[in-house]
């Protein structure tokens, strides 16, 4: 198999699932938690695809479909555990590995829609984070991307691997591996460690403390 | 005529009166109200063409805004009976109308692409609840889709209704009129009789239920 | 220089650091000031070439990047400044700037893509507040561009101003000039002098006093 379609599978099914947890947790019905799972395992690689002009892969393969349900129907089986808090050890693994996945998937689409390095590395952070900012939306609160410390900057990190690699050794699967170990890696490193990044205001206090004696 | 032309342009002038009505009642400007209503209008179709790579008809066809204004101008002459608690008739029915229209034009749309079965019911229910979804976001709130009962179920019934008779017995006029009825029928219904669908909590609750004493 | 190379650099650096200046007044780290800098550049720009059928020029050209990187740097090194109040005048200029900037460059590509009159003043309003608009969806906010007076009204000004000059006249270079002092006076004065626009209210209070007597 190509790694384009296991990174998928793997994804798919670990970001409906998560999709669905968050739904389960909202008590939404049955349609409101298939909705979420789906958006959220869907809305990131439709949002790659439409960038590169394709149509939605979900929309023209029953596969995608049904790798979705599946992850759906295992969360509604699993609600019992994952409508306990946001940090189960299930939810914020199945989020790492789909994190991980997605960032290869996106990565490998960019490549072969011969967009530039930025656009690599964008295409492949839209399509980990896609999903999980638009089911955010939908449940009108603020994408946790932006307020969960190096979540999306491992997806960055991971698509600046895939690039150096694929396009500057030509190892296109060596490169997949890399990716979503990378991703992964830095992922469940930042939630055990609780690593944070600089604000404009802390980066603004540092530059003082190394450069402040020259300005006095 | 055909059933695109006659549904497309029912639900239009349909979809630009729920949507301004919804932006008299938050006592938007006019330009405000202008906006809501045209995206309730054109934002559902203008997904569904991009989803299969075809520039928004309402960017190319004149006569699809025309009928937007239309829409918003009726609001704008109703906004006594429209400012009125969001239950009025004329909104419910207009609402379920539109909703009808745009689950059928979708489906036509998705069918003609070529995509897959779920991809036709997909792109139904987008083309049908995405413009009202997309007004929720604008106006900072979580779309009422997610948490209205059998709103988007019925768009999925009827998406499915299309996509049996018309790939399935070849009618395409036929199925655009049951798809519609379908639609229509079903919302109206739950409207009147509190429709609801279960939560995974009395899910689960149900099997229990059924399947309590093999388990003791 | 073709206008578009011109103001599609203006608007980039400009937008960005209105992005960025919003997010360092929320106190985000580096990462978030940086996606939301880049994504309020950026996101009218997408929307706009997905709307046309194009693979969005950020995503395929090292250059544009570098322009919103620019932004934000400057941005970050200007943030005691910035921090203040929303209405210090760099902002306000900044941002008036990057809309008169980003209307023409929607505009010209639109009239490119050969969409209809109506199409052309969408794409150009589209391309100079979708970035704002998706911004404070990011930041959970209702978009501004729909509370503030004046705000998206100029961009339409703009985009039919473009729209008569160039394809009335044949002059689109006048037509990028006309256009964009248009969008940009209209904003300046808007902010001034405090303008506003009717609500369905006021207009309806309006007409029965032009019409009070008759339908006495």
């Amino acid at each position: 198999m190509d790694p384009f379609a296991i990174m998928n599978s793997i994804g798919l099914v670990a970001f409906a699932l998560v999709g669905s947890a968050k739904a389960i947790r909202e008590e939404f019905d049955l349609f409101g938690i298939t909705v979420v799972g789906l958006a959220t395992a869907f809305a990131g690689g439709a949002t790659r695809d439409v960038l590169v002009n394709r149509i939605p892969l979900a929309l023209s393969s029953m596969g995608e479909i049904s790798l979705g349900v599946i992850g759906v129907s295992l969360a509604i089986g699993l609600h019992r555990v994952l409508s306990s808090p946001d940090d189960h050890p299930i939810t914020v693994i199945s989020d790492a590995v789909g994190l991980a996945a997605f960032t290869t998937t996106g990565a490998i689409v960019a490549v072969d829609a011969g967009v530039s390095s930025f656009g690599v590395v964008a295409i492949a952070t839209i399509n980990a984070v896609g999903g999980g900012a638009f089911a955010d939306i939908l449940l009108d609160r603020s994408p946790f991307i932006l307020v969960t410390d190096f979540y999306a900057s491992c997806a960055v990190l991971g698509g600046c691997t895939y690039w150096v690699v694929a396009v500057g050794f030509g190892a296109e699967s060596v490169a997949a591996a890399l990716c979503a170990s990378v991703t992964v890696g830095t992922r469940l490193y930042a939630v055990r460690s609780g690593l944070h990044l600089p604000t404009a205001q802390s980066f603004g206090a540092m530059f003082e403390e190394w450069f402040g004696n020259s300005s006095n």
